[in-house]
Parts: C-alpha cells; structure tokens; sequence
C-alpha cells in the first residue's frame, strides 16, 4: 500500500507524468516486493515561487 | 489538534467541501474524543493527470 | 480517490482509530458522492513535542 | 537536512515569500545547528475554501 | 528538484529501502530529466493500525 | 493560518525543537504578517535510513 506524494517544478508535459508514475510504480513493486496495483502517487507542481534551496526561491537563483 | 489533510479529484463545488469539512470534523471529534474547536483540515484539489493508481494515470483511465 | 492524512496527538487507543477511520471514511462518501473502497486514509501520531501552537510546543502548554 | 513544507492562505506576494523562505531558513539553520545549504521549503497556496478550523471553511468565517 | 514522500507498511528491510531510494531516484531522473542530486525522498513506515482503505483498517482486513 | 511540518533527521533535543518552533514560528509571523496564534507546526524525526539525497540513504553516505 504504498502512498507516494512527489511535489516538482511545473513545466513537465503529461507525457513526462505518465511515464514518472509508470516508472516509479514499477520502481516501488520490484524494491519492496508489493502489487503495483497497491501503488498510489499524488503528483503537485511547484511554480519556481514556491520551492527554496538554502533559503533562496528558485525563481530567484 | 488533529491536522487533516485531504487530496481530491478537481470538480467538487464549495457546497461539497463545505459540507466535507463539516462532516469530517464531527466524525473526528466523535471518534477521538477532541473539541471541533481543535481540528483543522486542508483540502487540495487534483488534476486527473496528478493521481495514479496501479503506473496509470487517472486521466488515462 | 480522496487521499486523507491525519496527523494526531499520540494516546489514542486503536478502538478510537478504528471508529476514526470508518466514520471519516463515511463523511467523505457521502459529501463528496465517491464510493467508500476509494479512500484511502494514514493516521500519525504526533508526540506533544512535536506539535506547537503560536510558537510554544504542546508539552510546554 | 530539514524539508519543510508550509500550507498558507493565497494573496501572500512573492516579496513577502522571499522574505518568509529567507528567515525561516535562518530561524532553522540557528536553532537545530544544520547548515543553510540544507534547508528544503515548499510553499503551497491555500484558497480560503480549502482550509477549515473547527468545521467552517476560511471563506465561510 | 523533486522532492518524494513515501509512506509504506511497516516491515520492510533496510537493504530494501536501499534499493527502493535508488530505484525510485532512477525513475523519476529518467522520467523528468532531472539530474539525480536533485532527488529528495523521505520514508514513512506506517504500523498497519495506521492505514484505512474504504473505511477498514489494515490490520482488521 | 499557516501549517508548517517540518522532516528533520532524528536526534534534535526537545530544547532544540522548543527553540525552533519559537524562530519558525516568529519567521513566518514577521514575513507573511499573521499572528503568532495563527501558526501550527509539526515536526517529524527521520531516522538516517529513511532520508535519501540522489538515490543514497542517509546512512550510507
């Protein structure tokens, strides 16, 4: 049952999110031995205002 | 103080969330024994290309 | 698909989170119109030096 | 390695962002003695109907 | 810059998580061009008391 | 009403978890002008096999 939340900077395609779940479903079934039909992921796009590295937005690197 | 936080399918009016939050403090309230007072709840909505179940996206259901 | 955590001071008995958990799970099926078997709900328990309201942490209240 | 996240009602400006992020990760790096360099903040925006207290949405109060 | 939540059932072993990081990391590098330094994950072992679906808690199934 | 939670690796003392939710908590109040009151924050230990950088647990670093 494992319950996946990836927060990433906006931008990516749904071509790119369809083959993130797929990929790191696939990735989670194998590492710990579940069905992937027990794999949930929740993705959330971040605008570059709302993500800080050593206390600097991203939009302002 | 219990901190609720609920990820949902996009598409729900405000009367739903409305009565959403209602609904889950009371349950929360009665079931643990805490004031309504105490518990706050954040809802999130999803695009359908944000959830995935089983590497498929919700969209390409 | 509602994806539901609930962060929850440590203390309570699995009796009141089994009644959290069917009464929550009911709330939201019938607010928000989705079918029982679609929500999928974490609890954590939070000991009282984990949680602070304004500033103060609540092992401190 | 502190990752924070931090929900907060929508309206606030990127300025105000910038400055949050900036003394929220000083505030960290002080206190728990981890380099700046460490901090991850991720700021999500909240309408005033996706956050309730004691079972009343924000844009009901 | 994705940063990655996993909650999963209790029970796993260290090597698991091991390779479930390193996996995990891969797929979403691949997936969304980004490097792997980038990759941020975090682990969350929930006892089965601890997860509901449709209401029923894990360790009542 | 912002809702902080805060991941850091295990090992932090409660003086050191008092002093941090008092500076976080100043922080965002002087920031995003809201009162101290306002501010809830969860705070999470993470033991070092449960954080990964570019696919490496911490442990193993």
């Amino acid at each position: 049952m494992p319950i996946v939340q990836i927060d990433l900077l906006e931008g990516r395609t749904v071509e790119q999110k369809r083959e993130l779940v797929t990929k790191v479903t696939e990735a989670i079934s194998e590492s710990v031995n579940c069905s992937k039909d027990n794999v949930t992921i929740i993705l959330r796009d971040m605008p570059t205002h709302h993500l800080a590295k050593a206390g600097v937005l991203k939009c302002d690197e």
